[in-house]
């Protein structure tokens, strides 16, 4: 087994060049581009920054781990999610954001051990912001431990939410959801756009709990054990082991967990 | 007439003033209470910050401006939309983030001159950004000009949304007008929850529009102000002039705003 603390330094420097390359196009202004279309429509864009964020992070990582494999969105789509030792990376979590000039992106960069989470790294690079977490070892945030909120009901929380973008069933299940949570009486939804830092704040105790009816291992793969280790669950959003595959999401801070899993299983498109 | 410099320098001295007392707070966490309920039940949180940010505010106001009237949400609920020197004040515009830890918030100060709006800033304490606006003379980001974005469809845009907090009428009618705007091809939805700064980032270029189905004129006077300054566009959700009363809105970068309305007078409660 790899020393933990040092994949975990890994993962932050990596994080960190990637998300210095963001922080340079974003302040510089970007050239936007739609996303190739193949077949159906996608409403992603693709920027510049991404894919030199995605090459500075997978030259670092290649170069200090030659044997390990990378598993990403763009153009590192190869890596078997059951490997020994996995690299789960996305450059750039949260790009309609940054294309559009919100200061709300992340890098996410995630350590897995044949299908397991090991250390995860979050980089909010506007806000010099790095979320961390190593199994066992608990969260933090740029050092200091990191915990989920004591909420007991889920009338005393914010719940964070994300659309994936397909426009039909999951629109719509999305949408009910969110009714029923405020006949919960929560306090508000927020859609920030960055799953990656939307996991990180039910980590923080800023949102009660997070759902989403689809997500790609590249959004939550870092994000889940910054969950976990701060305290919290993250399932499926009907209550099963997250699986390394793209998945519906529940996270909470454990005791909203099967208040979330009422709502969001009833809606399952 | 005043002159409208020395009004905006008021109304920023004003809103920072406010700010760095709810930075301080906000540093130093904060004690929540539930605001008090009377009738039906409030999702709000009022904090000592909220409190402590007003009474800066109005006291300088009030030694600079002995003979003006003020507005605002909680101990300033006199002032009359028709008086000839009208400030209208949200100490602490975000409450539920503020609350919740979430770095999203923001003094909102206006002036108007017999229900016109004259100046207005909006101040983010914890992004030191300073929206302001003066009729007639344009909109800036600390001290650099802002213009709304020039999309002219809601296929290139992202749109930003309020929910009041009536869990009824008012909530669905904004969840079938986000079905409408997805049915539009927008590049997503986003609910930040602080509205003074979602009409800042229509302003700005980065929401191609905004709409909430009931504010208060607090949350929007100096927003809706900035908005117009910056090349765009706000009615109430029926396409006529924004009242400086309880009302529904419709922010926009111009271009967008019919094809805004269309859907937000189709779902108006």
């Amino acid at each position: 087994m790899l020393d933990r603390n040092e994949l975990l330094l890994s993962a932050t420097s990596a994080a960190r060049a990637g998300g210095e390359i963001l922080l340079r196009y974003f302040r510089d202004g970007v050239t936007i581009r739609d996303k190739s279309e193949s077949g159906g429509k996608t409403y992603d864009l693709v920027s510049d920054a991404d894919l030199e964020s995605e090459q500075a992070i997978a030259n670092f990582l290649r170069t200090r781990y030659p044997d390990h494999e990378l598993l990403g969105e763009e153009s590192l789509a190869g890596g078997a999610t059951d490997a020994e030792h996995l690299w789960i990376i996305d450059p750039l979590d949260g790009t309609n954001n940054f294309a559009h000039r919100l200061p709300h992106f992340a890098v996410s960069i995630a350590y897995y051990h044949r299908g397991e989470p090991v250390v995860g790294a979050v980089f909010n690079p506007v806000r010099d912001e790095m979320f961390t977490a190593i199994k066992g070892s608990g969260a933090a945030i740029n050092g200091v431990a990191a915990s989920v909120c004591n909420a007991e009901s889920l009338g005393k929380v914010l719940i964070g939410c994300g659309f994936y973008y397909d426009r039909g069933d999951m629109m719509r299940s999305t949408l009910a959801a969110i009714e029923d949570f405020f006949g919960q009486d929560i306090h508000g939804i927020r859609r920030f756009g960055t799953a990656s830092l939307d996991l990180c704040q039910v980590g923080c105790g800023q949102f009660g709990g997070f759902f989403e009816y689809q997500l790609s291992p590249w959004d939550f793969a870092a994000g889940r054990l910054f969950v976990t280790e701060a305290g919290g669950q993250v399932s499926d959003a009907k209550g099963a082991d997250l699986p390394l595959e793209t998945t519906s999401l529940v996270a909470s801070n454990g005791k909203l967990h099967e208040a979330m899993l009422e709502i969001t299983k009833q809606h399952h498109p």
